[in-house]
């Protein structure tokens, strides 16, 4: 098989597939009883796949295509690379001018001094990099045992040792463990956790937490603090208004470095540039990924501010770190030409103006549905939160997840691509969905919880 | 600045890159002063610069263009691609049809029963899923103690924390640290260590370490050995004949899973499609990246064995693990018109019957020079040491690649790009290289070693 050959017959795809192809964060087995689904096609927000359905993608992938699939421009600006510098490294003293002007182009986008950015190929390995940043700073300053990380419960940072360790998702951790000098503070998890405080007490309590964990270690132990300004693949929990200040005010106060993951966040996806604006945090390093290249290459990086680049690049040794594919031309061009679209087309004033606060109304709407306790939305990114009792928001009998994971089952045959983070749905679509297809959004969710809560009703699970 | 601008002045692209583009493995500081030198094409085993300079490219970019630069094929293979399906992930039950092509002729091409692909988007990546896979594998056996990873003294096998810690070098370690249960051994590098063994005794005697090692831990404590069939980021070292033989035997009687990186020894370098043929190596996973898609695009992933693939993925229960951009279709597509090319032009052939052979013969004759103690070669992978005194293998006196680093300087001066690791340069052109082209390579190396040499003299530290 030398070529895609789209035109194959699905039960011969999904055969080879079980054959061959091990799947992320799948259970390999159970997914070739069950055959798995041939996307073969996409444009805009809409997927095709190998029985010629029709799928609305209210996930943008994975967070990830903001400018919406299949535009030229981007095709173009590829081949055009391939064909004049299809690979150089940027190691042992050279550039390339697609490194050059999308390191740039990213210092002008991003707040404040952060101006210098070190390229990975995703937000995994750009992660890896932060640890190895911090700390090497520390320790040129001479501070070498200030190195702990403290990142938080339920964050993802991605699938790295590094990455995965930064993250606080038990079952990646159980996956071959974690990696020492992280630990973990509690996220700002209202709904599931806040008990009876009000959200903005929460928030704050949460957010003590890292004072309290600074104090604990020892203020000389800690190089950084982590996370995501919006929980991503935690189920798209926005935090309590109270939250980034108070973190912001503790990192200033014992002058810990403060990463921000914007890989999901940044280029859009809350109605700004990048999360850190529409919280005001002011970060150190900003990690990105995703909608960096919406997708369409594999391309992350760290943007670093002023100090940490001076002082980390006047080391006098080499900082002995980089990937063969630290700022790849091809993916740095296809980036690049994303970011002229993003900002040309002011895709960015679009998601303000036009589709957050369409979509704002619509979503928040689906809070009337009996199952649902709770919406969330910040720019395009959105969540709510499936419950048997939205009083007491309390969790649904048995293992955690059953009910949204049916929800996504509805979702999915009703062409809808919606994920479910135990019971909490979740979206994120491209940035470029329009009203039109926000409505097709709402409308194949609201059906998919119709049909979820009369299955659970019928079965006497939901009272 | 939103387009790629080749045209730029070299001085305003070089002011741009150092205001804002970290380099890996670099000191920013020392290179902004230096200048950094901009490669703005580049098209079969030649780059051009922004000062005009045809440059012929004895490393393949990062040991990885297998191809050559430029090929047209790739890029509409890209452009393709982009229009049809840009992105889509592999998460969530579906999958699309260039990660099932491209898993599937991955199968076909490795040897023995290496017929699953979890994909990454580099070799650094694929090695962090490899030390959750093993460590995995041996949890759903039941031995879960069973997680220690063996790996050796100058060993690389990438930058990420995991990738970073299996590798031994230290200047890595020490930025940022090191993950726990990896240990390494010795290191098969008989022209700096071997004393006054054989090669061959000497090969004996650094496998012997494996099994040593293991009975340190303890067998039940170990999961996994990991190595390169030739070390390349390490200098090009090439094992006695007795070192792999002895490895494989100890592996077998232990039962220790036997992962071989593949990542510069794949696709055709050493005259084979993988280096495991070369050396008769039977890998439970082989770590793979750069020549599968000659560095034209960000990606990488492990092939893995029936046993493996069947335990983890029958576990009951997700392997929790994976990456955006695993089996990105660009990224696979582009691959897969790589690994096509490299069949239907029998660049394999090419290497062993035409560029090996020619190649062999001028880089050995290298030897004659005062400077140059040794010379290696296996298929388009070679070094030549650099010696005071060929007979005692002699270092040079002060800091070890002083001159390694001058002799590196002059290749830079002459327009070839041959690396140094220390005291040894080390090759790795395009497989596509002609006989004439490789008479060029030869004759700047040769240069570029006489003028070394000739400065060295009358600067009276080479008597």
């Amino acid at each position: 098989m030398n070529k895609i050959t789209n035109h194959l017959p699905t039960a011969e795809l999904q055969a080879l597939d079980a054959a061959h192809h091990m799947h992320p964060f799948t259970s390999d087995g159970e997914l070739a009883k069950k055959g798995v689904r041939v996307i073969t096609g996409a444009k805009g927000v809409w997927l095709k796949d190998s029985e010629g359905n029709k799928i609305i993608d209210a996930m943008a992938g994975l967070w990830c295509v903001n400018i919406g699939y299949g535009r030229h421009e981007l095709a173009q600006a590829a081949a055009r690379q391939i064909e004049e510098l299809s690979y150089y490294n940027t190691f042992f003293m050279t550039t390339h001018v697609p490194a050059i002007a999308l390191a740039a182009k990213l210092a002008e986008l991003a707040p404040g001094d952060l101006n210098h950015v070190f390229f990975a190929s995703s937000g995994s390995e750009a992660n890896d990099t932060n640890i190895r940043l911090v700390r090497r700073y520390w320790d040129v300053k001479g501070q070498p045992e200030k190195r702990v990380i403290i990142a938080r419960k339920n964050g993802y940072h991605g699938s790295t040792m590094g990455g995965g360790s930064l993250g606080g998702m038990a079952p990646i951790h159980a996956t071959g463990g974690i990696i020492d000098g992280i630990v973990h503070i509690g996220q700002p998890h209202w709904w599931a956790e806040g008990g009876d405080m009000t959200p903005e007490e929460f928030g704050l309590l949460r957010a003590r937490e890292l004072e309290e964990k600074i104090l604990e270690l020892g203020v000389d132990k800690v190089a950084a603090f982590i996370g995501e300004p919006v929980q991503g693949a935690g189920g798209v929990i926005i935090p309590p208004s109270t939250y980034w200040p108070e973190i912001q005010r503790i990192c200033d106060k014992y002058g810990i470095l403060l990463i921000v993951d914007e890989v999901i966040t940044g280029f859009g996806r809350t109605g700004n540039w990048f999360g850190s604006q529409t919280y005001n945090i002011k970060p150190h390093i900003m990690t990105i990924a995703k909608g960096l290249s919406s997708g369409y290459q594999p391309i992350g990086g760290s943007i670093v501010c002023d100090e940490i680049a001076h002082v980390v690049g006047n080391a006098g040794d080499d900082f002995n770190h980089g990937y063969t594919y630290s700022g790849h031309p091809v993916a740095a061009a296809v980036a690049l030409e994303n970011l002229r679209i993003l900002e040309e087309e002011n895709i960015i004033g679009h998601v303000r103006d036009v589709a957050h606060p369409y979509l704002a109304e619509r979503w928040h709407a689906l809070k009337d549905h009996p199952m649902v306790g709770e919406t969330n939305l910040v720019g395009l990114m959105g969540s709510l939160v499936l419950t048997p009792n939205k009083e007491t928001r309390a969790k649904f009998a048995g293992k955690q997840g059953t009910v949204g994971f049916r929800v996504r089952e509805r979702c999915f045959k009703n062409n809808l691509i919606m994920r479910h983070v135990y019971d909490r749905m979740i979206i994120s679509p491209p940035l470029v969905i329009t009203p039109e297809e926000i409505d097709v959004l709402i409308a194949r969710a609201k059906l998919s919880l119709d049909e979820a809560y009369k299955s659970l009703v019928e079965e006497g699970l939901f009272k």
